[in-house]
């Protein structure tokens, strides 16, 4: 073959054919390309062709036409491919038809466009005619001039789909096939005439002209509105620019020895070994995937093409070999000829990815790193859900968005008070509130379901449910909840009352009512036992052994630790099922919610606190040696009361409807209007910005002596029992080294009083959570005064972006995910260009002034794929995150360890280090 | 005089002759001792003493007992002094009396201890009966007894004063002057008994002793109560230590030829030339201040003591060349013989700081830097308001938080309405609220003064009224505000009907009744007009003439640019005439309050926006153009909307428990329904963090378009009448570039529109406001999509802080100053710790990726005299505040070019440089 000789020798040339280039080179000509050059080079029989490279492309979106030096190449290549397929573009008699397609670096299916069957003019259909049949010939034609049409021209499809439909008709046949040489030859006319009457054009009777037009067409899809749509979504660059192939047309359709198929080289739903597809004889690609007849397992073709059959399964063999992963392949066979049409490594399920990695490993091809490389966390988090084992479309009565999967089954109850009282007598139930806040925690963790009216993928309820692992879905519009009169009217007109069973499945958003039979996940199953003491998995299902076996070597590379949040001595068993090595989180605000909720309110309106206090101080013992026995010898940390007080109030707005209300009716409670006083005191603004965290220890101090001495008490008396308790307190909401110094004076004569009263040695390391950014940007000062800092990425992130999570959701942040003014939501995955950035310069810092700084970092990323393996690049100790979510941070932990370094690093991400202060 | 010899001689000594210091020990001697040091060596006469060292005081304080080696240095010391005094401790003939005093480096009047006559002894006292006769020997002794029971033994002072009560009772004398010998006597024995019952100590009779003790007693009122609380206010290190000073007694109330006095070498109060002072023949020091007889003028002695006179006019003339400034002095004359006791840079008034600074120019002591580093922008702020001329507490019939200084009398109103109506009428009003929100701003600025029951000093009311110049008065607890019946209950129960008139004070925060007389400041006068075009001033006034000058050389020194804010054209006009070179904040939401409320409420609630934005757009338009006239050829810098568009829909609770209310009595007006769905859609739980400035994109792109559009035609007009103006747009909240991107597309369509429309060429500069973290940590990107930056650090501090500036006040933040854990409001003075590093990364990383970018500063901190100076330090271009504090911007700015560099970083600044990103 020749190679392409350029004007300039330096300058890499615009149009290579296959057999020059190698997969490597997918930058420049594209996924398809790439591959398609790697076959070549392989020796499988691969159409000849060759790639006009994205850098052609980029020059043509830049310049506004094709560079000048496209031109010459593409004739050249043309000559090349003319040559050694040895039939010429426009020739009458045995004439060479190409395919023009896009290919860009990464897939972007169905977004860009396609010209087949190019180099077919009038004098060409006549000899095609007469060597493959009229119909044939015709057909070829008329597909060409409609493709033509609508992607050079811009002409609209519906005009041809309305010719063709009307053709069909008259001719008394169902589908396209049906129509005769006669027919389509007319259509063709047809079409030639639209082409004119819309675009003022006919089809080029110059077949290199045709070429030439149909590349820049696809050229110009690049930048088409689904193409930019897609690769906002997807986040692929938009100014990357495709690659464009054009490859010999081989027939599919030309008779009953031509056919097309696909073929996996293994399962790619089950993962299951051998080779995997569908074949339909007479057939081109589209037909097969289209699902319009009837295809034949991989197995008939054995059958009806014996040696291509053979050929086949040689050639996959080698692919699957080649690239060390399962491939998808597309092939033709034209007339007993068999054509490899594409290969790449193909799409898998998440059952398919472990096992088919752990085959891998087993078969020599890879080895447990790349295993574990090819797994993703989120792959892993959909095989630990409950699935329906059957559900229709008949009984939804609603659909919402999917704010945390699962399927879960039980009561509609309409309240959180309900909700706690069935759920403390066993009953299951599902809790559909208009929306949820942090007064329906209780009632949430009582439910098995959770769904609401109104909020959206970030909304409390959502974010509340996906870190205590409950089935939810928000967003439900129409949704009317009549807390009342204990009924919901759904959009359809459908009446619930309390009590009656439904079905929420949290993956798709939909609301079944009646009771839909709930299949358990083998995996959960066996991955939420894994990390008891003494378990051993002896699982015969090879989906549960390889999601194990990767599991396993997650936790031997990674260095990250991962740690659960958990309040309860059941969670915290949970947590240590699942694997976590300690409690990083726990939130003593959720033991006072739901009925313990008056405990705070009496101590904000009552004078004498001591009961009260006292109260709390047994519940968070209780509590808290339910999660320090679970967690036995594994550290537990302990964060201070955060929440603004009056989050333990009732509402201001009903409360003072209500009050008057009672005036005007002239029946006045006087606890009512006390309690409005002592809401309306506590009322702030901004909440989020206001009275919360260590800042208590301005107002009501003695709370945290509460805690601090319940935290003391069940130290000991887990002591006394011959345990281990590993605790730690964390002060939340810091934004000075002052603030911090207080609080821990203040922990220090807690727990000295208890120490005294039992007269034992007791000593509690404090840490700071690191949620404000001015906590970030003093942290040297800090680490002075803590042992270590937890990150606290959620309210991190409100501070630094100015974004309020309560309000965000329906609002200008979805907007702006809409548009593509962000790509990610920060609340999500961590914004690693601004709190990123925070985050680094705290570790920075803080390490510099105490190297032995603990660093960890708990909340709703702790639990997210990508910010695992962030946190992991950033050097953390550990992340801690909802117990179902463990599995997941472990495994990514694992990932970020043999991935390459910065691959955690979002497209958008340009931190940088920040200057150590010159303390 | 021998030098000390200590053990080891490298190591310093801890106790200093006066005779071997100099002013320039004041960290070893303390204040008050290095300037006896100062006039020993100048040869004035100051009794013989000598000082024990501050490092003494912190050997003390670390260790908790005396250094070993200041016992033998203290011996020796004595020695020294008996031997220069010619009189001995304890000596029965001719004894020496020793004051044994504290003197720290900086100034802590009265907040440590003294203990006067120590030597004193029973045999001492008769030899001081024989030489100045029994009635003044036992009173010294009497004092002994008294001060070291209550300073060495901490016996209580009440104990003391109650024996003295009862003995001037039974002797029928007023004072205890009238007190004889004997009656003196009988109070010493009985004092000493007090001392033995009450610390199991008597006095002890070996004088040496006595001053041992009484050190230890003075180092250990360093960390007495008081002089911590004082520590802690004047932000005066705590590690520092008091030195303490041991000086010869001399006697003012030694008879007729005997007295003390008080003498500042110019008028403190209004800076005139000439001494100055108070002489009160045969009394000591402290009855010259306490005021408990009359005293005479210092030319009174002149004829009393002529030669004492002399003397003094001698020495403090001698005083005030070798220090170059006012000083004040304390003398004594002790029979005849005239005695420097102390002398320090003396303090003085606002006005005499202006007017001596020029006087020492004009007589060739200092030049005008020095000048300009010696008044400071308080100063020249408190010359600056109005006071009432004669102000009696009679009339007061409450009294608040002085919120914003200033001196008002008006007619009461009641509501913002009200205010604004009358005061178009030209009336002037009192805005008397509960507590102001947004919509009282119209209200406010129709007002002369502004009175709220609720709020502190950082408060809504406050900041305004201070941003706008209002006297405001805040916090005036008790106050009850009927709105509806227009009357207001005053705490003392008065009530005042609407209409009534007040005077309120916003210096002290007391309001009147009934009109009393104001004053204006000559000096506001004078520098409000000084900037005016053509302006010349003539005033006769010396202290005007020294304000201006001072004001002259700063703008002569300063790199700092001061721009105001204002958004009508006679606070533009105002703020010109304040020496403000540009408008460089125009808060476009501030034309929208008040009446033309409704215009947003209907943008938010109507479906027909095109009438609205009209109105809006013409509004916008009208505004601008009378703001840009004032400043013709001078910067405008219009901001974009920023606040939540709630802020501009009522209250939330108040219409929800009208609208219920109005559903029980059966009568619902539809349209108060529709517009609590309005509300509750807009609603948002921390607003502060929510759909504000650039997010409006997101939903109301609209009301942007035709504030730029009506911000192009007030230019188009302008240019048409031949005047220069020069606008620039600044887009509010940004926390990514591709925000900012977007409003510059939308404000450059936008501009386009108007340009195409007049067939002109029209460009506006965009900059973005910093004021949010993210914004100041992706700085580079922002740069490279904006001309310039302007810092809102109220916004900055809210978020890097997490603290709302609406709740803060009266909440933990006030509680954290009060007890010391942080020192400065973050409001109030930029915290260079956090929110400055943050300014420091944007300005570094922003000027790194465009050299020319603009660099301002606006909102609260940009008027605060240390904040000025700061971002004068920062390089920053310009800072921008309300126009009545332009002249201290511009003092404070050319006070940071002449101070040393740094002195601008607040005490625990330790602000690291950021890096610069590798983008």
């Amino acid at each position: 073959m020749t190679t392409v000789v350029s004007a300039e020798p330096d300058v890499q040339p615009l149009v290579v054919p296959f057999g020059e280039g190698d997969r490597s080179m997918a930058d420049l000509l594209g996924g398809k390309g790439a591959n398609l050059a790697e076959m070549t080079r392989l020796g499988l029989p691969v159409p000849h062709g060759f790639v006009i490279t994205t850098e052609a492309c980029r020059d043509y979106l830049r310049l506004g036409h094709p560079p000048v030096r496209l031109e010459p190449q593409l004739v050249e290549q043309i000559a090349v491919l003319e040559h050694v397929a040895g039939r010429r573009l426009g020739d009458p008699t045995d004439p060479l038809l190409v395919s023009v397609r896009s290919g860009a670096r990464s897939s972007m299916p169905g977004m860009m466009e396609t010209v087949l069957n190019v180099g077919m003019t009038d004098a060409v259909v006549e000899a095609l005619a007469t060597r493959r049949g009229p119909r044939f010939a015709w057909d070829c034609y008329r597909r060409l001039v409609q493709m033509y049409g609508r992607t050079v021209l811009g002409v609209d499809e519906g005009r041809f789909e309305e010719r063709l439909a009307r053709a069909r008709e008259r001719s008394g046949v169902a589908d396209d096939t049906g129509l005769d040489a006669h027919t389509l030859r007319g259509l063709t006319l047809d079409f030639r005439r639209i082409l004119v009457e819309e675009s003022g054009e006919d089809l080029p009777q110059d077949p290199q002209e045709q070429v030439r037009r149909a590349v820049v067409a696809v050229f110009d899809s690049w930048n088409g509105q689904r193409a930019r749509r897609y690769r906002a979504h997807e986040g692929i660059p938009d100014d990357l620019g495709t690659a464009v192939s054009v490859v010999e047309m081989v027939y599919g359709n030309a008779g009953a020895r031509s056919g097309s198929g696909v073929c996996f080289t293994r399962d790619p739903a089950g993962g299951a070994p051998g080779i995997y597809g569908d074949y339909l004889a007479n057939a081109q690609g589209e037909d097969v995937v289209n699902g319009s007849r009837a295809t034949l397992a991989l197995s008939g073709l054995a059958d009806l093409e014996p040696e291509c059959y053979e050929g086949l399964l040689r050639h996959v063999h080698t692919l699957e070999n080649h690239y060390g992963d399962m491939c998808d392949v597309e092939f033709t066979i034209e007339e007993g000829h068999l054509w490899i049409l594409q290969t790449r490594v193909g799409k898998r399920s998440a059952a398919a990815a472990f096992r088919i990695a752990c085959d891998l490993v087993d078969e020599g091809h890879i080895d447990m790193d790349e295993a574990l490389r090819r797994v993703t966390g989120p792959q892993l988090q959909s095989l630990l859900h409950p699935r329906f084992r059957a559900a229709t479309d008949d009984d939804v009565i609603a659909t919402g968005l999917p704010a945390s999967p699962g399927a879960a089954v039980g009561e509609a109850v309409f309240d959180s008070g309900t909700a706690e009282a069935w759920g403390a007598a066993g009953r299951a139930v599902v809790l559909v509130r208009p929306e949820t806040s942090a007064d329906d925690v209780g009632g949430m963790l009582a439910s098995v379901a959770v769904v609401t009216a109104r909020g959206g993928l970030t909304s409390h309820a959502a974010v509340v449910a996906r870190g205590v692992g409950r089935t939810c879905v928000t967003g439900v519009e129409g949704l009317e909840v009549d807390v009342e009169n204990g009924q919901a009217r759904w959009p359809g007109g459908f009446v619930l009352v309390r009590g009656d069973i439904i079905s929420v499945d949290g993956s798709s958003g939909q609301i079944h009512r009646g009771r839909l039979e709930v299949q358990p996940s083998q995996v959960a199953e066996a991955v939420g036992h894994a990390g008891d003491p003494g378990h051993v998995e002896h699982s015969a299902d090879p989906l549960v052994r390889a999601v194990l076996r990767v599991l396993a070597h997650a936790d031997l590379r990674r260095t990250l630790g991962v740690r659960a949040n958990a309040e309860t001595g059941p969670d915290a068993v949970s947590a240590r099922g699942h694997g976590a090595a300690g409690i990083g989180l726990c939130r003593t605000e959720h033991m006072l919610l739901g009925a313990r909720r008056v405990l705070v309110e009496r101590l904000l309106t009552s004078h004498d606190r001591g009961p009260t206090l006292e109260a709390i101080q047994k519940i968070t013992c209780d509590e808290l040696t339910g999660v320090m026995e679970a967690m036995d010898g594994l550290p537990v940390v302990v964060r201070l009361l955060d929440p603004p007080l009056h989050e333990f109030l009732p509402d201001l707005v009903e409360l003072s409807v209500r009050v008057a209300v009672d005036e005007v009716a002239g029946h006045v409670d006087p606890e009512l209007v006390e309690q409005l006083a002592a809401v309306r005191r506590w009322h702030e603004t901004n909440p989020m910005l206001g009275l919360r965290g260590v800042r208590l220890l301005s107002v009501l101090p003695e709370i945290i002596d509460a805690q601090v001495r319940g935290l003391c008490e069940a130290i000991l008396a887990l002591r006394a029992r011959g345990l281990s308790p590993v605790a730690e307190v964390l002060v939340p909401l810091v934004a000075d080294v002052a603030e911090l110094e207080a609080a821990r004076a203040r922990i220090a004569a807690a727990v000295a009083f208890v120490a005294a009263a039992h007269e034992v040695d007791l000593d509690l390391p404090v840490g700071v959570m690191i949620e404000l950014p001015r906590a970030a940007l003093t942290a040297g000062a800090l680490a002075r005064a803590a042992t270590f800092f937890s990150f606290g990425t959620n309210d991190l992130t409100q501070t630094t972006w100015g974004i309020s999570r309560d309000d965000a959701e329906g609002s200008f942040l979805s907007e702006y995910r809409s548009c593509g003014l962000v790509r990610d939501d920060p609340f999500e995955t961590l914004d690693q260009v601004g709190v990123g950035r925070l985050v680094q310069c705290a570790i920075a810092e803080g390490r510099a002034a105490r190297p032995a700084l603990g660093l960890g970092a708990c909340g709703e990323h702790a639990g997210d794929p990508a910010s695992v393996r962030y946190f992991a690049d950033c050097g953390l100790d550990y992340v801690s995150c909802s117990p179902p979510r463990v599995p997941v941070a472990r495994l990514e932990a694992g990932r970020a360890a043999v991935l390459p370094a910065g691959s955690a690093q979002s497209a958008g991400a340009r931190s940088a280090p920040v200057g150590v202060p010159t303390q």
